[in-house]
């Protein structure tokens, strides 16, 4: 397999200053796999459901060749909810309610047709459910990304710490990297953050765009510009799985790749802020995503001469 | 004259977590001539100082090349002044103290020898008193460019909205676009902004860069990640400073030179965080410059081909 993503499929409650919507698809793992599969079509998914998720969902992304071999469905069991209200500058929002259901117990397993992916997406999840997928793995993948969230910094700091000594690039969001690093600027919290163990580090910054850090470069990628923000949750998840999508794809981990890759996920980002939920990457097209692309090449291209 | 700036020139005491300084050298027009001045060598000063102000500074940037001809010294009265302190993040502020002092009864008075500039650039004044200046030119400049704050929105809207319709370039921060456009979506302000009357508008958003606007076209510059901000004061001054430099001293006004500008604003603009007041401006070479300007290409440079 090409891509193994691990993470929540769930549904999700969402109230905007805008708008509200009750209980449409949600989860970690849909919005990466929906963002990669636009790249790779050898795509595996680990989760967890309640037989109360709709099987035309899942049959919808099983046609979008998201494989579903490591997903498992309880019976008699109820999917992870969460509920959450976004302030009017939607960068920020309160959680209403989380409800773990299935996800209390959840024991990943990965199949044996999971066991030797090129590329591992850990989306946020408890740090040791993540590190007991890594632990089933018995080939380092060429590229393992970790997402994760100040609440297991909270409480989990100990396994997070563990978990992320094992990854080659985190994602994390700028509050978060603050906290992790105990620093506000974020170039000494990235900096921190490489020490921890991870050969790369992205700081996602919501509409302010992502910052990619290796020990020797930065590289900088502006969210776009949008008319219309309709909901930005899974923003992030997308923009993990539009960058693992396109590294995937293309086989190439250097620095100069990576920056495509981010270029990549901020594109993807941009779509899902569109409609509420998933919705578009249901419905994009590779020429919309090409057309995106462009945009941003447009959004930050300049040519510059230095005189002496 | 090339360039012809015109703003306050004054005393800042400024308090930031980690610091306070009293009584550094300040002022909007103190920081944009001092960033334009390593671009063009015919910069022309409209403002006013009282006798306070240290002889010794003004002589420093005669000697780089900022004609004093339009700066008025009151003999018997102060410089104007203002206090504030930073919050946390170094992005938001209170201002503590206002003292207009010299402000008060500010005429300004173009000399003969500024009649004709190719460049004028109106620093955050008092609407009617940017009028002024427009109406002493008598031939209109290649490009006017004017910077404000939501302070004259609140108490002379009607006569800022005169002077937006006279200039080429509005800069203005991020919230005090949304404030004058009515509008969140920074996309949607923009457009009304354009409305009111100039072919383009800068929103500058402080540490997550700036976006340009006409009516076609956006362009996204980021600020520089610094390992440590020492104080932002000026920073907004100092981008237009640098992008009106840079245009003064490239004769050149197309969108794609403005965006040029643009980055070379947000070059000039991470100097001056970089100490109090306007210190690094005064210390800084062209390579220094030169050597910003390659760290911004490093930052957002990236080249991608779309598969089709």
């Amino acid at each position: 397999m090409n891509l193994i993503t691990v993470g929540t499929v769930a549904f999700d409650s969402i109230e905007t200053p805008f708008a509200k919507k009750e209980r449409v698809i949600g989860g970690a793992a849909t919005y990466i796999a929906l963002a990669a599969c636009h790249f790779t079509k050898s795509c595996g998914l680990i989760s967890v459901v309640g037989d109360d998720f709709p099987v035309a969902v899942l049959n919808e992304m099983n046609e979008k060749g998201i494989d579903q071999q490591g997903l498992q469905i309880k019976k008699g069991e109820k999917s992870f909810f969460w509920a959450g209200k976004y302030h009017y500058d939607l960068n920020s929002r309160n959680t209403l309610v989380t409800e773990l259901n299935v996800l209390a117990n959840f024991n990943p397993v990965v199949p044996p047709s999971y066991s030797t992916p090129d590329f591992l997406m850990l989306g946020n999840l408890a740090p040791d459910v993540q590190m007991r997928v890594i632990d089933q793995i018995p080939a380092r993948p060429k590229l393992v990304v970790l997402d994760t969230m100040n609440f297991w910094m909270n409480i989990a700091m100990d396994e997070l710490l563990k978990v992320i000594a094992k990854i080659d690039v985190l994602t994390i969001n700028d509050e978060e990297a603050r906290q992790l690093a105990g620093e506000y600027s974020l170039v000494k919290a990235a900096r921190k953050i490489l020490d921890l163990g991870p050969r790369y580090v992205i700081i996602k910054k919501g509409e302010h765009g992502a910052l990619l850090f290796d020990k020797h470069n930065i590289f900088f990628a502006p969210a776009l510009p949008l008319e219309e923000v309709v909901d930005p949750t899974g923003a992030g998840d997308t923009f993990a799985g539009g960058f693992i999508g396109y590294l995937a794809q293309s086989q190439n981990i250097s620095f100069e790749n990576m920056k495509r890759a981010v270029i990549v996920g901020c594109a993807m980002a941009s779509f899902t802020c569109e409609k509420f939920g998933p919705e578009r990457l249901f419905e994009i097209t590779r020429d919309e995503i090409n057309d995106r692309i462009e945009q941003f090449v447009a959004l930050t291209d300049f040519e510059i001469y230095v005189e002496e």
